[in-house]
Formats: C-alpha cells, structure tokens, sequence
C-alpha cells in the first residue's frame, strides 16, 4: 500500500557516501596542482579543503530527469577550497564531477557570487581557534597574580568561547573572546569570570597575532599586562569567584533524584507503517527525499503527496542569535550558525529521549575541516507519532447518533544541532491531512555574560555572577513550493466587515463579514516585513482548479514570535536581510539557491549573498516560486533557563496546508478512519 | 512521591453530585411556593427549572478555608429558573443550600446582575425549538410543488438548523432557520438545500408564533405560500438537487478503505504516574481540581505546583462563531456556545481515538432543562501523553563529552464540546518545567450556505451547491493566576536597540540590543486590543524576589490567530466586548465572575454582563488580578474541511510560564531527567 516506486530516482538528491567525498578529496589532491593541507592542520598560510558536499544539480535537468523520462543527471559534488598559499589568497569553490570517478572540476566562484571571494571571509576553523587559544593562554600567564585572585586560576583551566562577527569593517578578523569557569561533565556557559579579549587574528602569520584589548568587570584595558599591574596597585575591583568544585554546580545536569518508574512509551504493533530506502521515505501516501547540508542543515527534496509533488525543496537556511550584553562579546554577538555548520554539529541522537526508542536512526557523513569524511551515527531521526489528538472527528446525537473520525498520526523526520551552547530541534512533520509541519525548538544551555553594573538592562540574573544576555533567534527557510507544476501564483484572502442593510426588510443594519481574495502581481507586493500585518490568509495557487472550480492551492501558514530585525543603519543588515520578512515570495532562480552564505559571518559588511537582492519587483504570476520563511522569538533568559532552557513555548514554525488542492480531505481516504453509528 | 496530601479539600470547587441535583430539585419543587413544570415539556408560558449547577464559594471564603484554617464554606447549588407562568414573566437566579440537605434560597439575580433578567432573554429550550420545529413542518406543507420539485421532499425529511441573535433590538425572538437535506448517520450541515425561514417566537403564546419571511436561492417572499405561487407560475429559479441516497453523500465520514495496520500506541510500563482523587489530579508536583460548567464548559480551580497555588481559576468563557454569508441566516450568525452549553454538551470520548487507550475517562453530571440528572459518561480524560520531544536537552562535545535532558512528558486533561456541527477540543497541559499550556482545537462540520450568485465572497465552493461560509473563532478565557500569593502586579518586557560608540575604542557604532521593563499601573493601559501590538513579554510579578533578586513571576504567551473583532458601530458588541482584547488584565472582583453571560445570546442588544465595564482604569499593582485572555483565528472554509475540519493548523491557546518563579528550572528535580559522561 506504500508507493515506493522510486527506483532509486530520488538518489540525485542523496547526501555524499563517505566512498565519494574520499574520491572527490583524492581527485582535488592529484589535480589542483597546488599543495593541500589537511584542514585540520593548516595554517592561515596554508592551502586545505574546507568542505566537501553535494552539488546538487539544477533543478530543470532534476525534472527532466524526474519528470521528463531525460537522462540521470552527472552526480557531482561542490568543494570548498581554502587557498591561503597563493600569491593571492581566496576562497575558491569547485564542482567536481562526474561521481564516482571524477574526471573534471569547474571553478564555480566567480559565477556562483559575481567575483571572487577574498580570503578574509573564509570561516574560523577549529585549528585556527586552537593557534588562538595557545595566544589567550599565553597572554593569560601575564596576570598570575589577578587570575589566582578573581578565579582561583592560572589560565589554563579556564574555558574560551568565540564571538562573531569579528570587527565593524570588510577585511576585520578581531574577535572577542569571553573566559569562563570550566568543569568537566557540565556547560562552562553559565560561569563567566568577568574576563574578556580581543584578539587580533587578521594576518596570515600567527606570529603575528595579538590580543588588543582587556575587558573586566566593567573597564578596559590596554594588555594583559596592565590589568595586572591594576590588580597589584590595587586598582582593580576584583570580584573573587571560587572555582567550580562540586557537583552542585550552576548548570549542572545530574539528576538530583534517583530515577522513577517510566512514563508512556510507543510501541508499533505490527511494525514501523512507513519505510526508507535510501535518502527517501515514504509513508501513507507521502514521499520525501532528506539530507543534511553540513552548513545549513536539514534539507528536503521532492515532498510528494499521493504521487504528486508539493514541495520541490524545503531547507533550513540559517540562524541567527543576535546578543545584546554590557559585555563587548555580549553586546556584539550575531551568531550566524550555518557559518558554524548546523548541519556538521547535528550529532548522534540519543535513544528514548531525543526521539522515540521506536524510530528509525540514520547516520550522515560530513567532510568538513578534514582530509577524512567524519560519520555522525544516528543523526538523523524518523518516527511515526501519536499526536494524542483526533486529526478530526465528529460526534452527532443530533437527528442521528454516529461518530467518525481518526488519530493525528505524523511522520516526524528530526535532527538536532548543538551549536556550541544551544541545541537547536528540527522538527519536519508530514500529516494525514497532506499537510507539512516545520518546527524548530530552542534547548541547550543560553549564552551568558558577567553580570556586573547595569547588566540587567540587558537580561537577567541567573546566578551569582552570571547575566543570563537576551537575544533573538531568527530561522530562514528556503520552501520552493510547485504546487499541481511549477506555475503559481500568490493569492491573498482575509476578511472585512461592510456596514450593509439587511436584504429582507432594509430596515435594520449588519456588520457583514466578507472576504477580500487579492492576487499578488510582484516581488514587492509579496515580501511582508517582519511584524507588520499580513494577510491572514496567503497561498500558492495553481492556474488549475479543484473540483468545485478554487485554484488547487497550497496555504502557509506562520507561527513565531519574532523579535525586532537589526535597524537598516548598522553596517552588517544587508548581511542578514532575509531577516527583514516574515515570508518573502520571489521567482525561483537557479542563481538564488541560499537567502545566505557561510562568508556572511566573517565579513557581514560586504555579504557574500544579500537576500534583499532577490526583491527586485519581478513579476510572479505563472512563475516557479520560492517562498522565504523567518520565524523566531525574542528569548529573555531567565532562572528557569538553567540548567538549560526547556522546550516548552520555545517552539515556532510554519504549516504547508491544503487549501481547495484537493476535492475533499484527503483523510478520507486513509485506512485509520474509525466510524461508527446507531443503525 | 505524589504530594497528596489534600485531605478532600479541593471538593469545595467539585461539580454537583447527581444525588445533589435531585435534592435541590426537590427543595425548589416544594418551597417556590409556584407550579414548576419539566423544562423538557414546559411551554414558554410555564414555570421551569433550566439549570442547576454549583455555586462556586466565594475565593476570600475560599482561601480562608484552604489556606487559613477556616471553615468549611458552606455548599450551594445555583438554580436557573424561567419564570414564564408570572404576571411579570423573568428569570431567576436563587442560590441553594446547604447542600446536601437545603434549608434556604436566595433569590440572587438582582444582586447578580444590578436588575431583574427579563424573560425575553433567555436561552432557547429544546421544547422551544421542537414548538418552531413543528410550525415550520406546518409551513413546508404549503409549497407541496415547490419541496417536492427543488429538494424531493414533503419537508419532513429536512433538518432545521437554528441561528441566532434573534433579531435586532432587546425584545426581538426572531430566528432564521436553515433548511438542510438530512441523512441518517452523516452531518446534514453540508447540504443545505436553499431554503431558510424566519420565524418570529416570541410571544409567550406558542400558537401565536408565525413564520415572517421566506428565503429561496437569493430570493425572499413573504410566506410559503407567495413561494408556492411563484414556483406555480414559473416565476421562481429552482434549482433541483436530488435527494441523498448513497454512501458516497457529500461529508460522509465512512472509512473508503478497509482497516490497516495499527499505528503507535502508547502504553504505562507501571501504570499512570497521575492519581485523581474525587474532583483533583496529582502529577510530578502538579495538583489540579477540575470540573465542567454547564453553560461555559471546562473550569480549573487552585492549580498547584509542588505545594504552592499558581492559579486559583483557569476556566473556559465562552466561544464565538461569526459568520459571513449571502443567505441571511449566515450573514447573520454570531453564536455564542455559552449559551447553548460549552458543558452539557461535552459528550462521550471515543477511546483510543479522542484520548489515548490508556487515559482515565471521568463521567460528568448535568442538570440542564430537565427536573433529573443526565450523566455524560467518560467526558473528561486526563493521561499523560509523551510529546515525543526532549523537554530540555544538551550534547557536548566541547571541552567535554556529556549529554543530559529528559523527555517531555505532560499531564493532559481533556473534553470535546459538540456544538451542533462543530467540535472544540478543550486541552489543559502541565509541563514538567512548571508550565500550563491551554489550547483548543477546532474540528467537526463546517456550517454552510446554499450556494448562490456572489456567494463566493463569503467563503469557498465546497460541493455541488454548497458555500463553506467564512466565519471567525474567538475564544475567551478567565486566568486568575495568583503568583506567590494574590497580590501581584503586571509586569512588560521587550526589546529595543540603541546605537551607541562600542565602548573599548569609540571609534564605531553598535546596534545594541536591550530590555525596556515596565510596570503596567492601571487597568486601561493592561487592555491590548486585539492585531495590535502588545509586549513579548508580559507576567504576573509577585512582590517577593527569587534567588537571584527579580519578581516571582508568571509569564502569558499566547498563539493565536484571530480575526478583526466585530465593528464598535454594532449594536450587539458590547455582548461580545471581551473580544475586542487579545489580553486585558483587571483587579479580580467577586462581582465579575464571568465575562458574559447565557442571556447575551438572546438579546446582544442589551447585554447581561458586558466586558468591556471591568475595565474602568482602577489600579492594578499589589492586587489581586485576573488576566483574560482571547485566542481565535479566522476560518474560510475549503475543500479540505469536508467531510470535517481537520485539527492541523487549527489550534490556538497560550502558555502559562514559570519567569523567574524559581530559581532554576524545576525539572532538574524531575526523577525522569537522564545524565551520562565520558567520565
Ligand atoms: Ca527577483
Ligand atoms: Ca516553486
Ligand atoms: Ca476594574
Ligand atoms: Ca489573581
Ligand atoms: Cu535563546
Ligand atoms: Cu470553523
């Protein structure tokens, strides 16, 4: 009854095998006639590979393919290089194909960003950040005296986090680092020491390296040095913060009490109902293929209901935290994670607790930083649920007595990203209704800063030295819709009272309810500012009707609670300007593949990619269509976020639901429905 | 490890045994000194009982016995009574007591409601209804041609759908009935055959009634009979839709395909983990009394969490249909559930489909229109349902490698009011994180329209001859949390950005995001009307700090999707003035129990209780304060809500969060949180 007769077709989607990322790393080292160093390895000075992924090819050779009875398109893949052993140093990406034996590599760059990429932009990577933590040690050795007094500490035991971005202008690499109490088996997060620096790490050369600026409890300082000579002379307000010893830790995860009996469990009486093969799943009409971007994240392909696609692609693009803090990491901090790598840093899933002991666990594979692809062993999740609601259901003891209805049974496909303290949930749900549920959940530990002078203009207090910093987390997706084809339009409906006479006598008056349908003729027309009205009512619609003569249509339908979006005057907006909408409907263009770029991050002042850019009032009648999705919150931490914050009305995400696409519901059809009557 | 301790205390708030009824009806039969007749055959020119329901003791009273050692309060039924066998016909309210034996009456409505209840306000009986019933059939009988050749009927195949307001102005009893072809064991609301008549019922007098207009496919005559002579004449356009017949009828719920495998079941390895005593659950720290109101449906008294109250009152007031249509019962609809019974209406729950297997079904109680106790068998379900989420979770691998967190497992309390088509799921949630969620969804029949001329402006085409009418769900419920005692106040958050010189240099500017807090003084400026902008964050702030020094809080989060309320220009608003606010915080008054009332149906003109008068700007810090909060959405009928609304996309409620209450998140006490480490 599962229409699993994909015959492999979907693998034009499929994530790399780690055999194909060894191959295409092999062909890079043998062919680009330069010298690579494992990235793991490499200094700034040093030419390594980033990144290795699919390249996933474009979409009109993907439906001829598909859709068109054309030919498999060539499997190819897209490497990141790092070149900063050349005259002049860049970032440069290739495609490497044909897979499994490449044969040919293209030099992307310049097309896929209209010019090079300077090598400035490139991401942080680990070994960079361990040549940084070698300078931040060795400065701290130049303050014994004040560090054994404010954190019973010689340095070395203390634990560094990064900040983004690193500057105010294209071309900075200075990043704010914010010290913290650390102990084994526990977030480090929550115990700043109150000490933070600023290390210039622009230059090729590490020698060359330095730490600028000092930041304690409240004032800056020239060096490490002078910070200490102010301890000595004593004109430092020292705040003396005993070293983390006990399991009572701020923070601590360990049960304080010993475990009770098990709460309700799952359990499939005959079995998984939906199946896998490959990168596609299928289940009750439903057939979607999933993989993982290593920089964005989750990615789905080719959403299909009942045999007909509604979905071409769905995709995390990224996430934004964006910090406010009397702190100077604090204050600066706009975290753009894809930079970090959502999709790398979604680990192993634990069993019974991430998701059900039932579900189905999938490994990914990353080559990322590496010479070696790197498995994430149950990564990714998939589960049938009961949702413990009827999806819909009726009872009548009017005129006659029957009841029929049926469970809110859904696929969830998950996976779960922590990206350094935060623990980001992606929830993907496919529903009987033929309706697609996106969901993120914020968990993890919250970022923090030492509390000191008005800190809490800023958050709140949730420790003895500890600010718990507000901030945003703004998401974007990327859903290119093809509802019943590829031609949509964007319609519009909400509701208006007109004052009118009632027809029957005329002598009295109704506030009549009546709906107002518009079509949206452009690009302007349909990119709606974050919190500013939107139509209640927002879809995309096929030229062609149902039955009873609405254009088959798609609804989206959008829950957040999203915070304010950066003011248009600071000089990093355009880097982030996806966060200007809540939703966002533009042309589809093979050219606009990502609302953003990992080179976002570390020159936020001259994007990579500026999503702003897509809005050019196109016209989107009859055309292939995107639309761009935000949704967030504002998150105030408070006590209750510690240990960690908890899921509960930390959720946002948006609905992809039918709307006169079909007949009638097509639950109607489903083998769950339950009815039962007097007769 | 329950904390069980409530020695029958909480049975102060516990709905009206049976045998409780039957006493208070008895007491009013022998001591009102007036003939009584059985509601179920009372005209509306006898005396009836129409309700008997608890009187909910007054809180002070309350509180001195819970909380303060005092006495019992005493127990009190509030008894309804229609007054039509008077010289000045009227309603009555009488308190009742003690129970279980009474011993007085207190007539109450005028202390209740500053004047008497006219008569003419009360809700609609089902002997009422079967008196219009029995004329219309009177009626249908004089346009034999025209049933016969539009709808192949005598008329007395056809279901009688009633709307309401009633009229225009304080006095009126005038409805509009949908004419509908009915079918045993399928929801006839799809299937309206374009007839609609009003009948005028007022008068005391049953054969004083008359039918007053005829609606016909767009057209309105002033009687069958004109109606007949013009379909004689040929001067009317029928439009023929046969009679259902088969299976295949438009909403049939009938399964279309044999059973399949069963899904995901959940099941308790050792049995629930919840205990119900009597009228109160207990779960992991959570102690609840529940009951149901006849009229306005769920109600929650002295919600605790590990021992200390959090809400005194979290009830359900009322829920409002708004329609827009072309046919004048349509374009007239404003129901208000309330008073047709949000309670009594709460039917049976369907095992395993409406609640899981496993829940605890509760029966519930009801007297209403009738002189003995009618009993809705398992009508409430409490269960723990595991959300297949982690409530909090973090996996490290920094410095590190630990993972901790705990699954997010929630008391559920449930029942499903019928309302004639359609069907709110009423949900009560409590978090392991000390969290209340309240949500509802929608599902059932649409109502719907006879589809003529511009009927597309009020909806979507959903069958042959059906319009799927448009209408607004607004939903209203009373909140009187008490955070660490009941004096609090209102406090709001949210964020802004300030540009400022980033402080170590000067030299550059900085975006910086803070936090704006404030404290809302009065009951005025605490009134957010509904689609304008309100505070991300708003709590109930206790006077007492937490650990870390910030006001013991409680904070509202809301989801919600509602329509524009109806315009102030409408002479019934003020019966629905609650739903001009998304949130309005005022100091609680036992004088203003509810927000509306049963009679604001009947005449909206006048309204019994109006909202809007609880906002009179007193003063609202250090006080005992009540928040009432609004969700809804707008709902345009498509395809897909054939045969009913599925529940996906149609829930909205609002979170209750702990926000600095503690200090730190109660679920590191939970014995199911998990914790492991390389270590
Ligand atoms: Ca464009
Ligand atoms: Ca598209
Ligand atoms: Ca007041
Ligand atoms: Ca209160
Ligand atoms: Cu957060
Ligand atoms: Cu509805």
């Amino acid at each position: 009854e599962q229409e699993d007769t994909d015959d492999g077709q979907s693998l034009v989607f499929a994530d790399l095998t780690p055999e194909e990322m060894a191959q295409v790393v092999r062909y890079l080292q043998g062919n680009l006639g330069v010298q690579l160093v494992d990235a793991s390895r490499a200094k700034p000075s040093d030419n390594c590979i980033a990144s290795v992924d699919l390249q996933v090819p474009a979409k009109a050779e993907v439906l001829r393919f598909l859709d068109g009875g054309g030919a498999r398109p060539p499997r190819e893949a897209l490497a990141v290089l790092y070149f900063g052993n050349q005259p002049d140093p860049n970032i440069t990406e290739y495609v490497v194909g044909p897979l499994p034996t490449p044969a040919y590599h293209r030099d992307v760059t310049v097309q896929k960003y209209r010019g090079k990429v300077p090598y400035h932009r490139r991401p942080v990577t680990g070994k960079e950040y361990m040549d940084i933590n070698a300078l931040i040690q060795q400065e701290l050795r130049k303050a014994p005296r004040f560090l054994a007094t404010c954190c019973e500490s010689d340095g070395t035991d203390l634990a560094i986090l990064t900040t983004a971005p690193r500057g105010f202008k294209s071309g900075d690499r200075a990043t704010w680092f914010v010290l913290f109490h650390s102990m084994a088996g526990t977030g480090y997060y929550l115990l700043p020491v109150g000490l933070e620096v600023l290390v210039e790490h622009r230059d090729l050369r590490v020698s060359h390296w330095q730490l600028r600026q000092v930041f304690y409890n409240g004032r800056y300082f020239a060096s490490m040095g002078v910070l200490e000579e102010a301890f000595v002379a004593s004109l430092l307000e020292v705040v003396r913060i005993p070293k983390p010893q006990t399991e009572a830790v701020l923070g601590s995860m360990r049960p304080q009490r010993p475990p009770g009996s098990p709460g309700p469990l799952q359990y499939e009486p005959q079995g998984p109902r939906y199946s896998i093969r490959g990168n596609r799943v299928t289940f009750q009409g439903w057939s979607i293929a999933f993989g993982m971007n290593p920089n964005s994240g989750p990615r789905l392909f080719d959403i299909r209901y009942r045999g007909e696609r509604i979905v071409y692609e769905l995709s995390l693009q990224e996430a934004l935290a964006l910090y406010g803090s009397n702190c100077p990491g604090g204050m600066l901090t706009r975290y753009l994670d894809g930079s970090f790598g959502i999709g790398r840093f979604a680990y192993e899933l634990v069993r019974g607790l991430d998701c059900p002991y039932t579900a189905t666990y999938v490994d990914r594979h990353y080559l990322a930083e590496s010479e070696t692809p790197k498995t994430n062993q149950n990564s990714l999740c998939i589960f049938e649920h009961d949702a413990a609601l009827p999806l819909r259901r009726h009872f009548s003891d009017s005129q006659s007595l029957y009841y029929g209805g049926l469970r809110k049974n859904t696929l969830v496909i998950r996976a779960i990203s922590t990206l350094i303290n935060y623990d980001y949930i992606w929830d993907f749900m496919f529903h009987g209704s033929g309706a697609v549920e996106v969901r993120v959940h914020a968990t993890g530990y919250i970022s923090s800063s030492f509390l000191h002078g008005q800190g809490t203009d800023y958050g709140n207090r949730v420790g003895p030295h500890t600010l718990g910093t507000m901030h945003l987390h703004h998401i974007h997706y990327k859903v290119d819709l093809d509802v019943d084809g590829q031609l949509n339009s964007l319609e519009t409906q909400d509701m208006a009272y007109k004052i009118v006479k009632e027809p029957w006598s005329m002598q009295n008056t109704i506030e009549r309810l009546y709906l107002r349908r518009e079509r949206l003729e452009r690009e302007d027309k349909a990119a709606f500012l974050l919190n500013t009205p939107m139509p209640r009512y927002l879809s995309f619609a096929s030229p062609n009707p149902n039955k009873w003569g609405h254009p088959r249509s798609y609804r989206i339908q959008i829950t957040s609670f999203a915070g304010e979006h950066l003011p248009a005057s600071s000089s990093m907006e355009r880097s982030i300007s996806w966060g200007r909408y809540q939703l966002a409907v533009t042309r589809r263009k093979e050219e606009e593949p990502t609302s953003t770029s990992i080179y976002n991050q570390n020159d936020p002042w001259t994007p990579t990619v500026a999503f702003a850019d897509f809005i050019d009032n196109e016209t989107i009648t009859n055309e292939d269509l995107v639309a761009w999705i935000s949704v967030g919150f504002l998150h105030v931490p408070h006590a209750e976020d510690v240990p960690n914050t908890v899921t509960v009305g930390n959720g946002v995400g948006f609905f992809l639901r039918p709307y006169n696409y079909f007949d009638e519901d097509p639950s109607v059809d489903s083998p769950d429905s339950i009815y039962f009557s007097s007769e």
